[in-house]
């Protein structure tokens, strides 16, 4: 069974113009994906940003609920984000992965759009995940969603999460554990 | 194939002393609810609450987006924020269904932890969906839970999402996004 990674990417993204944009981080985004992830057992939950200054601010969000003030009080927010942890580019984040898995990882986009790209359906990842022993890594973007050379960089890509919806305009937070529950839930009973 | 109805409770909710509270209404829980409803043709998605400046809050998002200025942006909040109603309490919801449908909805509880209720799984409850006429109508609590009158006044009540997780405290924005995915999402392909 191969280690699961997600990331949560905030640049390059494009905006609603189609420009190419680094979004802002939000504190409501590393804490519900946080514990999405934690709930489905993610080996890390990665928080990317080029901007020092919301690297900043997510490491302090982490640091309340893990060394802080939160850490105090009766929840168990701390210890979902105690799997945060906070990387200026994806290239650092794959290197976190090879150094704790000894391989690259499966990389996977996300996009709320079809796009050209190989496509892997959630069966097949989740069928994957249990049988090889390689970590898959679950990228997920902000904004208007991910460039296509980001896209192009990813060994796959997800199909969106409900193609044949007249609106597909999920929050991040929402998109991130439906595609975790489809991947890493357990098999249901009827 | 019957309607499927939403409601997001404030009342009455357990808080983490397990006393009974009405709990704050956050936009967050608004949108992100609002986009998956939206997302899974959702009839209605009810934001409840007791307290009227809760109501007028709750309200003042829902206009920014369909009347105010967010209407006016190039984005398609607004069509999610239309299916909205905020009511009072439980009954004010359950007349706005009767009225609509004619019929009393099939009420469905969820709960973080297993209860001793009669059990619906996902599946049968998708099923039913698409099979019977009758409208379903999903509560969702907010703060440590609802209470136990509350679950007993429902017709069935549906699993944890993670039973066996040794995490089990998604969100309530992931939550609900999990939940009508199982009961509302297309069949997948392998």
């Amino acid at each position: 069974m191969g280690s699961l990674y997600v990331g949560l990417l905030h640049f390059p993204m494009r905006n609603r113009q189609g420009e190419i944009v680094a979004t802002s981080t939000t504190s409501m985004d590393i804490h519900d994906i946080a514990r999405s992830a934690r709930t489905y057992g993610v080996a890390r939950y990665f928080v990317v940003t080029p901007l020092p200054s919301q690297r900043e601010i997510a490491w302090r969000v982490r640091g309340f609920w893990t060394k802080g003030e939160g850490a105090n009080e009766n929840s168990r927010h701390g210890e979902a984000l105690e799997y945060v942890v906070v990387a200026q580019d994806l290239d650092e984040t794959l290197a976190w992965v090879r150094e704790a898995e000894g391989q690259d990882p499966f990389l996977v986009a996300t996009s709320a759009k079809a796009t050209g790209r190989p496509g892997i359906s959630y069966d097949a990842l989740k069928a994957r995940l249990r049988t090889d022993p390689r970590p898959a890594y679950i990228l997920f973007g902000t904004g208007w969603g991910m460039t296509d050379e980001l896209i192009e960089a990813c060994d796959a890509v997800l199909p969106p999460i409900m193609p044949d919806a007249d609106f597909n305009h999920l929050s991040v937070r929402a998109a991130a554990a439906i595609v975790l529950d489809r991947v890493a839930g357990m098999d249901r009973q009827t």
